[in-house]
């Protein structure tokens, strides 16, 4: 099946206590494409300069995502720059912000992406977002929403009116506590759910994330890394497993939405080991299951049967 | 099998966002044991002052617990109190510590005592936990160890010398990173098992708990609880499920330390639902294997088998 991801496509510069660089690729839809591509076929909405490298739309090319939909205008490519603590890497400072040839970004979708079965708002603009929902001719099977805590604090209702429209939400666990104002995850996700997302995907780093799916409960741990790199990107990249398994399985049961928070969690593993997305350029599809089998091994324990019981005191 | 705790009993005064509670009965061997003896008999050895109300004596005693070895003593029982953080149950501030009787503890097992099976050296002075390791007559199948950043910070020698004689290891995700200067916990784990434990949890709180078995990792999440009272004793409960399960199942294996790891995962989520030991009070055992089956329902996944792959885009 085709998933369409429409975000930020951008120009890096990161510090982190393992190094650092300058210019790097980088931007929301960057990296979800990236990530997403390694299961299904993905097609980008976004915009950059005419500073932006031919290198970085072959490196997209490549890993095989679709760029009809990445305009390239005149101006600057939209620029981050930040800096992650030292002794903890979930704070980082952002240090400069350019919003550059992002500012008038207008998309306008082609007939293929129009009609995409998967569609993946990733972090940008609630604007830009509701614009490409918009511009869907059939509904796709499913849409799902990544944001940030800048859309959150400064652009509530033009976030709330995303939400309303989509099945799956990702947040992290600071961005739904403050979206929600709740100080309770399990709280705040039936808040959101109340909103409109069928599904509520709570990420935690290195402590994983948990998936609110109806009254279902479903927890994935994060795959232990012990170098990390750089964890910029890894929500996009969590979020590029988790549709692109679901795309690529075009299997909506609940089973599959498990094996896809798993995926999402290998992806993000590999995000954080690198810079950019230099290590997931190293990554083949057997290293992807290979931590597949390994979070199995971790997650695993003999059930209670029914007429089982854990020992008991003999008084 | 039998399974002897020591460690602190105390009057808590405890506030939390939820209430407070003035004086009531915890310490870390009164939490550990109460817990425990839900799967195994324990033996509790502590000292009281003649202030200890005759009420949680009984109580100790209805749980099934052995308190043959809870001296008690001219003087007043050791007393904690403290306050949490109202936005951040992660954060709390000690008021007072009132050492008491408990500053010329000096306990002498009695011959059953010494035999036991299963020690659990809960948190207290490692002095203290060195002397009870010193009488041990057989030497136990297991001996595992608590202990908090008091200790870690300022009694690193005496603790060092305990650590090096233990089989396994509980601390929490900061005294961990704090003891061993690293601020990695797979990293700092490892450099935990070098010391001597086979074993090392590392105790997330609300992000469950890890296990460091050799080279196995298993990870538990924590039962999600909606509204948390109370985390006073949460980790003695943990550890209490954990230990009280092996030594109840008398089953060292590694299907068998996992499951301790999901009882003392859910045993802390009751801990928490209540001050002091309220909540324990009314569980029973059903209620506990319920939570155990939901902790299996939240984090069952198909595995990938041999021949199976993730979805691959079609290139």
């Amino acid at each position: 099946m085709s998933l369409l991801v429409v975000g930020t496509v951008a120009y890096d510069s990161v510090s982190t206590k393992s190094g650092s660089r300058e210019n790097a690729p980088g931007g929301s839809a960057f990296y979800f494409s990236i990530s997403s591509s390694f299961f299904t076929s993905s097609s980008l909405v976004g915009v950059v300069g005419s500073d932006y490298s031919e290198k970085y739309f072959s490196m997209l090319e490549k890993s095989g995502v679709n760029i009809d939909g990445l305009e390239k205008v005149d101006g600057e490519t939209f620029r981050w720059s930040g800096k992650y603590n030292d002794d903890d890497f979930n704070q980082r400072e952002t240090l400069e912000t350019h919003l550059n040839v992002l500012e008038n970004f207008n998309p306008t979708l082609n007939t293929s992406n129009k009609n995409s079965k998967y569609l993946f708002l990733a972090n940008i603009d609630p604007k830009i977002q509701n614009q490409v929902l918009d511009q869907m001719q059939t509904k796709p099977k499913i849409v799902a929403l990544d944001t940030m805590n800048f859309w959150i604090d400064d652009h509530q209702n033009n976030l709330s009116s995303v939400i309303e429209n989509v099945d799956i939400i990702f947040m992290d666990e600071n961005e739904i506590k403050s979206f929600t104002k709740k100080d309770n995850i399990i709280t705040a996700a039936k808040f959101v759910r109340q909103l409109g997302p069928r599904i509520v995907i709570v990420k935690k780093g290195e402590h994983g994330a948990i998936m609110f799916n109806e009254g279902d409960i479903f927890t994935a741990p994060a795959f232990p890394i012990e170098k990390v790199i750089d964890p910029t990107g890894a929500g996009d990249c969590f979020a590029g497993g988790f549709m692109g398994y679901l795309s690529g399985s075009d299997d909506l049961s609940p089973q599959s939405l498990r094996k896809a928070l798993i995926v999402a969690s290998v992806m993000g593993s590999f995000a954080v080991e690198g810079f950019s997305t230099e290590k997931l350029a190293q990554i083949t599809h057997s290293d992807i299951e290979d931590r597949f089998r390994g979070i199995h091994g971790m997650t695993t324990f003999e059930p209670l049967n029914n007429n089982d019981t854990l020992p008991k005191r003999i008084s």
